[in-house]
């Protein structure tokens, strides 16, 4: 099985794919771009892919948020990780000698007290094992990357700080896609359902529409709202709920959404990871 | 009035201010940080401050909300503005002379198609004029901007390519900030108020905080949930309402939220910017 995540060998998507996936059944795909990763799982080059989609200290990444309702895939699983942040330099480098660090701007952002204090210059790459890959590759020692301890040991670099993340209890979740919908295998499985959706622009409008799993006892596992792109101050919806479209009240709750809503796409049910 | 803002003179801040106070009254206070524009409002050092909370295309800026959080200020105020991003080179730089382009990680991220097709190295800095400032004050023609049309005048750079902005439709949303709560001098005015609240984990329970307005035909106007940082998949949710909260019926949806939430305030009413 191929595995599309975005960015380069060691990257923490790859890690999420080994987690989800048996690690001796995949081989993994790396691609430029969250759209490649898409694209891949779209066109059968790859069988399915990982996208990072919230982290708990930065919220949601709009942007997988975005390809979600522009493409046509299914979620069919999620996978959290736990994400510790270490400033990566080159072997024989020490921590006195960096005096800029290279990492995605999410990575820089999650650490920006070390950052602070060391007065850093920071330089925003797309994704962080890329700037570890750059650091082995570049013979400048004051470069330094913030990346994952996978990172470290793909590119050989030593860990000059580990731990340097603002906040400990940094998460990230993932989605895995696929071309197809994927029915549990296992009926007892406890599911949870993404969707997104619209509203008409009428005065109580998130509340009827909420009303839909209230009168229904589902449970919302998580909303989020978005700017609809080009229309502003205009939201997209997305919602998590407790339960799977192939129950019949879940089922009943999202015609009856439809009823009310401009938009209404579900994305998938899945195993619910703990 | 001193107004402080984050960021160097000629950031987009600085222009909201303009808009928002008379331009001939008031002298700016530029913060590093924008915890350094709440303490500056706090300790008395500016009369108010001016920062950007939400981005029609990139979603709320978190780190304020935060910081309203906790500290203690109350928003007056809100303006909105067009947000037109440049690539800005030094004044006898041309366009094929660049390769890396310097700003803030947010305008790199609205910039992203025309970066990506011209393959540009990105550097991340804290604000936009920031980095149009290091790059007047830098000899290297190879370095170019992102920033507004404020920030060429103010450091006397050449505008290399206008507009280059994924979506056109880009806007940002400011918050004006102030010590003490300030009341509507004209009641007709239509006012907005914004407040933040987080749930007991009981199923249906935003449903049951939102009726608390639907039931007042209260309309709302952004609901924003953010991850509570340090207890992953646990949000705060950002509430907009239309209405201020010195009408009944809004004081007593206030009363009423704060019995079945675990954490509720409010952060001020304030008119309506269209």
């Amino acid at each position: 099985m191929k595995i599309a995540f975005q960015g380069v060998a060691g990257a923490f998507s790859e890690l999420a794919a080994t987690k989800h996936f048996p690690e001796n059944k995949i081989t993994t795909l790396p691609c430029n771009e969250f759209k490649d990763v898409f694209h891949a799982v779209e066109g059968g080059k790859a069988q399915a892919g990982v996208i990072p989609i919230e982290n708990s200290n930065a919220g949601s990444i709009f942007q997988n948020y975005d390809l979600l309702l522009s493409s046509e895939v299914w979620i069919t699983g999620e996978v959290k990780l736990r994400v510790k942040h270490n400033l990566l330099g080159k072997a024989q480098a020490k921590l006195a000698d960096v005096k800029k660090v290279l990492s995605h701007p999410q990575a820089l952002m999650q650490c920006s007290a070390f950052l602070e204090q060391h007065g850093y210059d920071q330089l925003a790459f797309y994704d962080t094992a890329g700037a570890a890959k750059w650091v082995s590759e570049s013979d400048d020692y004051s470069a330094a990357a913030i990346a994952g301890e996978l990172a470290a040991k793909t590119y050989g670099l030593k860990i000059l700080k580990r731990g340097i993340e603002n906040n400990k209890e940094n998460y990230t979740r993932f989605f895995i896609i696929e071309r197809k919908e994927r029915r549990s295998k296992v009926p007892s499985t406890r599911m949870k359902t993404s969707i997104v959706f619209a509203l008409n622009n009428t005065p109580g409008g998130l509340h009827k529409a909420l009303s839909v799993f209230a009168i229904r006892d589902i449970d919302l596992l998580k909303l989020q709202s978005r700017p609809i792109p080009g229309s502003p101050w205009k939201y997209y919806f997305y919602l998590d709920f407790d339960g799977s479209i192939h129950e019949e009240s879940c089922g009943r709750a999202i015609e009856h959404l439809k009823e009310i809503t401009k938009v209404c796409r579900v994305f998938g049910s899945y195993p619910i990871c703990s």
